[in-house]
């Protein structure tokens, strides 16, 4: 029988939160299905950063990572929020192994090229990103090693280079890319936790939870302006992971994750 | 067959040097049999601290561990120093696998009492030293899931309570325990490695190695004066695994460890 595996990505806003984490991460442990976690963290790197002196650079979201940066990151989410996930999880029952991508070499990424103007750098002008990671390969076999060995795998949105550098690399993109290389050999469906009701029709409106959605409805959507801004990546990493044999993709309230695992509508199905 | 197994600890002040701390990994990755590594890192974990603010208190050689102090260490064992030496590993083909003792609860301690002035806190007071952890489990059997999936365990000085909470552990005191506990189901041969070419009759001496040591020298020898501070809590550490069956520690310059697995007299070998 194929395995059953559901991945789930919890967001920084949330990790932030912790009456609103202990409850997810009760809701997590209580699946007994095979289960991944991914987390992210960029307010608390941003904080960190900050008291060590180094001002936060982000352009169109996504932090410019320096060398300095590259250590702040390792430690608040490798260090930090990884082992206190970990930790909680394992008060829980449930044996979290905390990993970055270097880690039993699960993933691998390519250190991010500069974007020239011509390709649409911010403000015109080039924009280097420093020690970011495109994903290059997610060693599936690996993960699936230690789900065999009933371990449950708590991710941190780290990579490496296979040189011996860590690169800084998206949560949403990393949840993504590893349901898409899980896909091969079980049935994933992935959940994007966050500190909204779903995918919403008005941003100000929590109500206006858009309950199903497919691509095309999507593209219309966007064209209308009622999708934009921040969930734009977010929606083309989910997307993307349908369209390479993802059997669902999620994106819900981290306070409803109970309701997604019993099969109730919450959030927003993508389909 | 029994599996042969070395377990490696290797100190902070080797970890500081770039040069030393890269040859190092090389030569352990060379090694063939199973193996694991435990790393220190205090002094980056003092430095670190004082950047955010935070006075490092350090009694017996023992750091304080406040609320604020276990996020630093967190920060720079687990995310920091580990993950360096996870990607650094890896990209000697070597397939580490980062993890503290909250990891796949590999080993469960228990928050040290506070020390009265009855029992020898220092300078007659109580002392405190808070969120320190005093090992009492070693989950060998997970730890060798992971030996056997083929992954190279890479430990941080860190355990958990099993509630929730990381404590500060002491990364000789780790390996030692380890090895105990993995001596039971395999062949351990324990290497530490730091800064001196082993245990010096006279510190000022780097040629007056100590070559081979039993316990009743080691005991002739403390109590002469000629072994004392901070080898002493190193020595009761490397002896305590001699008696409870680990089949050979060696006490040696981390330059010194591709001689050491050659088989090649180094350091102090205790027996």
């Amino acid at each position: 029988m194929i395995m059953k595996l559901f991945i789930i990505k919890i967001g920084g806003n949330v990790i932030d939160e912790e009456g609103l984490l202990s409850s997810f991460l009760t809701y997590f442990s209580s699946l007994s299905e095979n289960k991944i976690l991914i987390h992210g963290g960029g307010k608390i790197a941003s904080e960190i950063s900050r008291q060590l002196g180094i001002e936060p650079k982000i352009v169109d979201g996504r932090r410019i990572t320096d060398a300095e940066t590259i250590k702040v990151v390792q430690m608040v989410y490798g260090g930090l929020i990884n082992k206190n996930i970990v930790a909680l999880l394992q008060a829980r029952n449930c044996n979290a192994i905390g990993l970055t991508g270097a880690d039993a070499n699960i993933i691998l990424a390519k250190k991010r090229a500069v974007i020239s103007p011509s390709r649409g750098g911010a403000g015109g002008g080039a924009v280097d990103f420093g020690l970011v990671g495109d994903i290059e390969k997610v060693n599936s076999e690996k993960i699936f090693a230690l789900l065999n060995s009933g371990f449950t795998p708590v991710i941190a949105p780290l990579t490496h280079d296979g040189r011996g550098q860590l690169l800084n690399t998206n949560a949403d993109t990393m949840a993504s890319a590893i349901s898409v290389a899980m896909s091969g050999s079980a049935e994933v469906n992935l959940i994007y936790c966050f500190e909204k009701s779903g995918v919403l029709r008005n941003v100000n409106d929590e109500t206006s939870v858009i309950e199903k959605m497919n691509f095309s409805e999507y593209e219309k959507y966007k064209s209308e302006g009622i999708i934009n801004k921040g969930m734009i990546p977010k929606l083309d990493n989910a997307f993307d992971a349908i369209k390479h044999g993802v059997r669902s993709v999620i994106i819900c309230h981290a306070r409803d994750l109970n309701k997604v695992i019993a099969g109730k509508q919450s959030g927003t199905y993508l389909n």
